[in-house]
This record gives C-alpha cells, structure tokens and sequence, in this order.
C-alpha cells in the first residue's frame, strides 16, 4: 500500500527528530512493503520566517489531503516578542483547531530499564500503565471573548473557559472507547467544586457511563488528580480531562517514563487524519546538536501506525523496536544514568531502524 | 497579651485537627504569657445543615472582628447533590472572597525524618525547601460570567478567567516581598504561550521586577512548572501564581513533604485578619476517627503566630516542636512507613504540645 505523510518539522530539534521519524517509516515500509510518500510543510516559527504567519494555507491543505501528520515541535524564544498571532504555537493551536483534533492520546508506560531515571522511586512506578484522553479544541484554549481591556478598575485581561455539551460529550465516548480496550476503569478528571464548566462535564460522563457499563467510571478533583499521578501513578488506567488540565497531567504523567523526552502522542478527529507529535517542547537551547531524543517522536510513528494506517502488526515493530533498544542499553543523554554513555539522536535512530 | 481567635471547624476530619490546634495555641499561651481567646462558628457543609448556607452571615461578623482564623476543613459527599450556591466549598471561596485573602502561602519542606514516606526519590528532595504563593481572590475561581445556557450548538458552558491588573500587581508585589526573606528567586508560573491573562501577568511581573533588583525573577510555563516539581524541586525557592494554577501546584508539592497531612497554608489580605487552615481536605472517609493527622494544622498555627500575631519566638517553638516529634519517630497512618507504629490525632497533638 502506499500512504501519503505530511511532515511538520517545526522548531527547535523538530527536524532533527522527525528526519528519524521518516528514517524509520521508511525502514517499516522496506520490511512490510509499504510506500510512505512524505510531503514537507512549515509550521510555527520557521513558517513566521519565511511566510509571515505560523500556519501558512498551504501547510493546512497539505494537513487535509493526506493519511497521517507528523509534528515535530513549535517555538522557541526567538519569537517571543511577536504578536499572538505571529506566535508559533498559534500555529499549533490552528491546525488543532482546523482538523478538529479534538481527542489528543498521551499514553506513559513505565520502560522496565529507564526505572532509575525517573525521580521517582522504583516501587512507585513499576508497572505503571496509563493514558490520559486531553480534549484539544476547547476550553480556555479557544474560548472568546479572550482580550485585555479597560474595566470599572482599570485595565484587565480575561480568558473564557467554554465547553458545548456535545464537545463533552464527544471527548468523553471516545475515552470510554479507548477505556474499554484497556483496562476498563476510566478516571474522569475535572473541578467540579468551583467551576460550572465541571459540573455540566460531570453529569455529561455520568449520563454517558450508562452506556458502558463494562467501564467503571470514577471522577477525581484536578489537584487530587495532579498529586494521585506523582503519589501512586499505577492506580491509573484511563484518565479524561479537558484541554488545559490535560495540559498540565500529561507533563506529570511524563516523570512516569523518567523524561519527557519518551512521551509521544495522537491528535485524532472524528474522521479527517490524525496528528501525531511527542508530548516534548522544541528545546531550542539544544536545536541543532544532534542530541536530543528521537525516541518520543518514534513512538508516536507507532501511533500513527495503528491509529491511522491501522497496520496494527507494524505498530507493534516499532514499540517492540524501542524497547529492545532500550534494553541493550542505549541511552541519549537525558535518560541516561550519571556516567552511563549515550548515543547521539541519529545513532538511536538508526539502532530502532535496524530492529524492525 | 490577648488575641481573639475565630476557629471555623468545618466539616469531615476539621473538628478533630483543629481540636489539637487550640490545644497547642492555649499551650503556647501558658509557656508565653498569652491568653488567647477562642471564639467557633459553622462554615461548609455543617453551616448548610445547622443555618441553610455554607457561609452565616454571623460567621463572617467574627471573622471580621478577631486577630486571626483558623480553619480545619470543608466538604464531603453529603453535600454532593446540594446547588451551588449550598455546597460547603462556596462558603470557603466566600470567606477568602469577603476578607480579600488574596495571597495565599502554602510551604513545602522536607521532614528528614519523613525522606522515606514520599513517593519521590531522597536524592530528589533532599533540602528540597520551597514556597507557594497563590493568588486567591480571583482567576477561574470568581469570574463572571460562569453560566449554563443555550447557545448557538445547544448546551454550553462557561468561566470566565479574570484578572485586573491591580490584582495580578499585589499578588506578584506580596510574592517579590517573600522572596525577599527567602533565597530570592521567585518564579512566576503561568501559560503566556496560550492565555491573554498570562501574558498580562508576565508583563506586571517584568515590570514590578524594576523595584526589587536583589530578587532574581524568572518565568515558567505551567506544564512545565508540574513537571520540574516532581523532577526537580530543589531548583525552586518562591514560587508565584494564579489561583488555578496555585491550586493544582501545591497539591504537587505536598509530596515533597512525604503527605498532604503535612501541608500547611496562611491567606492574607493588605490589612485584616489572615486565615490559616491545612492544604488538605476533609477527608470525610477517615472522619471521626482520630486517625487524622493534625501537623498541616498545627504548622498552620506555626504561620498564625507568625504572620498574624508577629510572635516570631512562639511560631518557631511550634515548628521546633513538630519536627522534634518526627524526630523521635511519632507518625500518624498516613506519614508512617509499612510496619511503622503509628500514634493517634489526639496523641500526636498532645506529644507536639509537650514539646513547647
Ligand atoms: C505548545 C503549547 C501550546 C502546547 C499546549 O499547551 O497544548 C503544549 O504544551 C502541548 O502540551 O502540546
Ligand atoms: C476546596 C477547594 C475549593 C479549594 C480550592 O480549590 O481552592 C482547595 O482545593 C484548596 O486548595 O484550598
């Protein structure tokens, strides 16, 4: 089969690390005999640069035709005085937004030989298994009126939080969906005791629980729930939350895998292609150096591979691929132990390559 | 000397912590030379019950006309159903509200003799010794409008995240003063990749900055900020942010200290009396018991003696006292390592009284 990727490389490490991604499509597609046909475009501060706006037209109709999207990360401090609407996460939001991406998946797995990474100790964390289902195209992230204006007392700023009911209840079903193919207990995370927003969330995931009765549902308050993921993360299985709580867990979530260098994940619409990005910022202050780590970006090739070409055995090559990697003992630099040697971000890449 | 003390017990395990803190207040009184004077009134759910609002009008009265609060702890699942307007929590955002608290300061130290009762490594917390300022009156939390309506795709829902820039100044001014006293760096947290109000916020904090050049600022995405708490808390000394944020933050924080059990807070207004009360909730399950563990409380009559009494001797008697009873190896259940023998509510806030 052949299958169309568009690749967004983005700032930072962003083409260092989705050159391996493509390296190792390429290296699935040789082995099960797939084409992947890769197309190029800007997004975030490079597409500032060289178009004048973080998400040019082009770059969306790119997004629209093809199979898969493949980011690699936006930003940077270069851009920092440019209007919000030069931002290069600006761009992010956008083609969130414009492929309603509304179900972002951030699964954290423990990786048995990365146990000593993590700050946290090794009883806590082993077997550790969860995903957090983040609503991505609502939320304070989008909601208007979002200004700074002259009040009754002087100058102020607001940001409106806003949910549709369907938009609840769309995101919910899906993590009961996602729930049932794992361990079947869905934690519903949420602030019910002070916002509205929560409350109306809540009933949504109760009415709804009703319709998946092989689910148990449970909700949690967000800063439970934030200290719950550091005190006793396997006690989790399937979390769901809205966008900027699910913003703030799944870095959480990450200290799990021992960096957050390991965390990839999937933007999916109800029917357009997925985006698939790590959970990781652009790490500008190590752009360039070819240390960063690929491995996050090529876990989410993993998803890509099972959620939008639905080639579910090359999917498990590639996850089965980094963790024999992992367990021969390669590390990039920030997974590896004090004194442990490290591979360089293209040497990794070609090590998971060969493994499939 | 004689100070007047309003002691709002509230709900779930609060008559029983705050119960050992007048204890230890009257015992701090007889070694000092002090008397003070208790005056109790209802708040949460046990005010809804007993007066049909979380907050009496009279509760605020003696609130008003005392040198300082103590507050145990609100909420519980028998008030699950009641309208907002009922519910336990609205009587507590009530009272920071009409007493303008709005810095709150939630401590977060390591306990030596507790190392073992985190979920985090002891290399990782090891002098780990950081506060949080929390701005308490605003954000999420009041902002208007926060309605369900029909709008133009059925039910929705909305908050509104609010600030001045008043609000955003005294809070961000309160927080450079602390780290003044402290080790002098302050980080403020926010999200200004994404939100107007962080943005806001960034600005008002360059710009106090200008007023307090022996104070090193720094910004920190708030993401970013959960992750380093739990990856590395000792890179922070004074942390500042928004009430949402500051609400989820602390939460993280609390594992530094091995428990929530051990978390104490003060809310302080420009000039009126200030309110003390433990992080931790009601913990309605444990309720009655005499299982609880009072220290959150009885550090929080540390931060009373301290910051609404100006009794610097005494508040450092009570923290000398706590952590000597850690010391000599009293723990409640839920600080105690497997195996470890445990002391009851009562019994720990009698051993921390003999210690003054
Ligand atoms: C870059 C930023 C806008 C983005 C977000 O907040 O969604 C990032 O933190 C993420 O988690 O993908
Ligand atoms: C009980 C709840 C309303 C409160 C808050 O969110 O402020 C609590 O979590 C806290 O941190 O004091």
């Amino acid at each position: 089969m052949s299958y169309k990727i568009t690749v967004l490389p983005g700032d930072g490490i962003g083409p260092e690390i989705t050159k391996e991604a493509v390296k190792l499509l390429d290296a699935v597609g040789e082995t099960y005999g797939h084409n992947f046909e890769f197309q190029y475009a800007d997004i975030g501060g490079v597409a500032v640069d060289k178009q004048g706006t973080p998400l040019p037209e082009q770059t969306v109709q790119h997004c629209e035709s093809c199979d898969a999207i493949l980011l690699g990360a936006v930003g940077g401090p270069k851009w920092d005085d440019e209007t919000p609407d030069r931002k290069p996460e600006t761009g992010l939001l956008g083609i969130r937004k414009q492929l309603n991406l509304f179900a972002n998946l951030r699964p954290a797995i423990v990786y048995d030989s990365l146990l000593d990474a993590s700050s946290l100790k090794r009883d806590v964390l082993d077997g550790a298994d969860l995903l957090i289902v983040r609503e991505l195209t609502g939320g304070l992230y989008f909601g208007k009126p979002r200004e700074r204006r002259e009040g009754e007392h002087g100058l102020e700023v607001i940001d409106t939080l806003h949910y549709t009911e369907a938009e609840i209840e769309r995101i919910i079903r899906k993590a009961f969906d996602l729930a049932r193919l794992r361990n079947k207990q869905l934690t519903s995370v949420d602030k019910a005791n002070v916002l509205e927003n929560s409350r109306l969330w809540r009933e949504v995931a109760n009415r709804v629980a009703a319709d998946y009765p092989d689910v148990e549902l449970s909700h949690m308050l967000v800063d439970n729930a934030a200290m719950q993921l550091v005190n006793d993360p396997k006690q989790f299985d399937t979390i769901v939350t809205e966008n900027m709580f699910g913003d703030i867990l799944s870095d959480i979530a990450s200290m799990i895998t021992g960096s957050l260098g390991m965390l990839p994940s999937a933007s999916l619409s109800a029917d357009g292609p997925g985006l698939y990005e790590p959970v990781h910022g652009s790490a500008p202050d190590i752009a360039g150096q070819n240390i960063a780590n690929p491995l996050a970006t090529l876990a989410s090739c993993a998803m890509l591979l099972r959620y939008s070409l639905h080639l579910k055995e090359e999917a498990d090559a590639v996850e089965e691929a980094i963790l024999k990697t992992l367990r021969e003992g390669y590390r990039t630099g920030d997974i590896a132990a004090i004194g442990e040697a490290t591979v360089s971000t293209s040497e990794m890449g070609d090590i998971v390559c060969q493994q499939i």
